[in-house]
């Protein structure tokens, strides 16, 4: 129990009676308090790979403390950079599809094949199921004890935004500490695909092959952000319905729109349990970065700048929105705009004046 | 050069040292200043379906100046209503697609029916374009002519927002004078098919048949907004390509996810130019309404709260990109966020200090 040793609890306990006049607690007191790194050190830990200074990094970017968060900005500052040798993977699926069985089997083929992969997750409910998602580490126990991979379970946090913007900042991290492929799991509630979307360079849909239409269970709006569909779980007796689906994701994916980058998204199949076709997988992957490498990059930069606007546009709206003197007139006003008794744009202007007046 | 006579220069010609004395020009003056409706008879003759007074209304709301702008909240604050009874058809389609044709032939058939039709558009480029779209009305002259229609060309703006902003109010002003059918045209440049989506009952895709792969120039989010696509032209020798677009069509409807209302949208085909098709569209719509119409009604109060927030968030969004203090700021910090100098979060937290200090 590794971090029992390290719990509020194990200091007290070392503190007896005659403590104050223990000079040899005392001594251990603050030899331990100096032993919190200090923002330098982590960021050179962090630079020479150190797990563990990249978790701490993490914690300090999911803390709610003051403090923390300015030494958060203060080490992501350090750490961003412009690497172009990593890779950013989303993989969405619906629970049950075998995401973690997934996940493993790719990162122990990468860690195999010499990369250091890290795997994040964005999981906004992650909070209240605490932790369903990559929570249950024993649910990738192989990858977990690989000295190359490194596993952090989401974020967790009460909106979307938030919880996003935390994955961001510790693909910065992950990337520094010298990490070459970021795997970024969702479970896709709510709009949290299209976040991942917006951070990664490759967009992967796990699927399963089933007896019905497989198109049924898609949310909208998916296809469109996928550059590969896989389908899992594609042994024994579902090797026949697997080759089904994969027809009928093919031909699915011929009636959207071409991407931009003009890479043809595709259909895989895997068995993540029998280890088969997760090398394909990986060379598509690399296929399509060896593609679309310069719209790729710049992808990157347009990505960065949506970050930016984003954070704006969503701190504006949640000031707007946590304005006490608005709270209660927006309640009314929303009913009375929905029944059509009060136009929405003269609604949204006596809003924006009572925000206006509580803002000077 | 019409304009030249309106412009300052001619004016000062006009006035002759007599002027200040001719009695008769000054009552001609101040009798054609009466004559401008007061608010309160607009309200009244637009309530009694009168076509002159809704002009004016609607040439209220799109005024910059702030005494208009005032009038013209009161009179829609005056319309806005409830009326079950009317439909809000969204058409869009790509330039050469015949959507003119097409609107005409519609709105005709309307009006043979004995139905009040009100024609409008969003193109946020028409200020550019010096309205392109409905400014030639001659290309709806039988329309233009109907005593039972009406034709607003798209309002000109520099932005989306307010252009969008504009028709939704016209919309209701339209409905207040007792047009049933609202039919609101599109170009599709940029999100205005999103904008036109978010205001109408019913969504209509214009397609041609042409000889080529008919998905390839479909826009992103396009079907999946799509109630009915409708195929022109299926005239003369167009009639076999138009027979394997509606197939193809009908396929790739099938491919995206079932809307939450239950509808399915449909392929059918149509000759605007030989007013063939024409009667079908119609009642596809009202079998839509019939479908629908509980889920139709509710998408119109969210309609109306999504027009709330969005008004909101626009103005906000407004407000800070157009902050003094924070053009150059957030012009240097989105090179340095594009090129991973500094990070997103960070540049986002400086900006809205420097913004929140400036309302202060």
């Amino acid at each position: 129990m590794k971090k029992n040793k390290k719990s509020a609890l194990e200091e007290k306990e070392g503190i007896h009676l005659n403590a104050i006049s223990n000079e040899a607690s005392i001594a251990r007191i603050k030899n331990f308090r100096k032993k919190q790194p200090s923002v330098a050190s982590l960021i050179q830990d962090i630079n020479s790979g150190d797990k563990i200074a990249l978790s701490r990094a993490i914690t300090l970017v999911e803390s709610k403390n003051r403090t923390h968060l300015a030494q958060a900005n203060q080490i992501i500052e350090a750490c961003i950079s412009n690497k172009k040798n990593t890779l950013r993977v989303g993989i969405t699926g619906v629970p049950g599809v075998g995401k973690s069985t997934f996940i493993e089997a790719l990162g122990k083929y990468l860690t195999g094949i010499g990369k250091k992969v890290a795997v994040l997750a964005v999981d906004p409910t992650s909070s209240l199921s605490s932790g369903s998602i990559l929570g249950d580490k024993t649910r990738m126990e192989a990858l977990v004890k690989d000295e190359n991979a490194f596993i952090r379970p989401s974020p967790s946090g009460d909106s979307l935004g938030g919880v996003a913007r935390k994955t961001r900042e510790s693909i910065i991290l992950c990337e520094a500490a010298n990490f070459d492929v970021i795997l970024i799991e969702t479970v896709g509630v709510g709009q949290s695909e299209t976040a991942v979307h917006g951070m990664v360079d490759f967009f992967l849909l796990l699927k399963l092959a089933g007896a019905g239409d497989e198109l049924q269970g898609i949310k909208r709006g998916i296809m469109e952000m996928t550059d590969t569909i896989v389908i899992n779980k594609a042994d024994g007796k579902n090797k026949q319905a697997t080759k089904l689906a994969s027809i009928e994701f093919t031909r699915a994916l011929h009636f959207y729109p071409p991407k931009e980058n003009g890479w043809i998204p595709m259909v895989l199949q895997c068995s993540a349990l029998e280890n088969e076709g997760i090398s394909e997988v990986w060379q598509t992957i690399i296929n399509f970065k060896k593609a679309t490498l310069n719209s790729m990059y710049e992808k990157r930069k347009y990505q960065n700048k949506f970050w930016l606007l984003q954070t704006i546009e969503d701190n504006l709206k949640i000031r707007f929105y946590e304005d006490d003197a608005i709270q209660e007139q927006l309640k009314q006003l929303t009913v009375q705009v929905m029944n059509a008794k009060v136009s929405p744009f003269v609604a949204a202007e006596q809003l924006l004046a009572i925000h206006q007046k509580e803002l000077k």
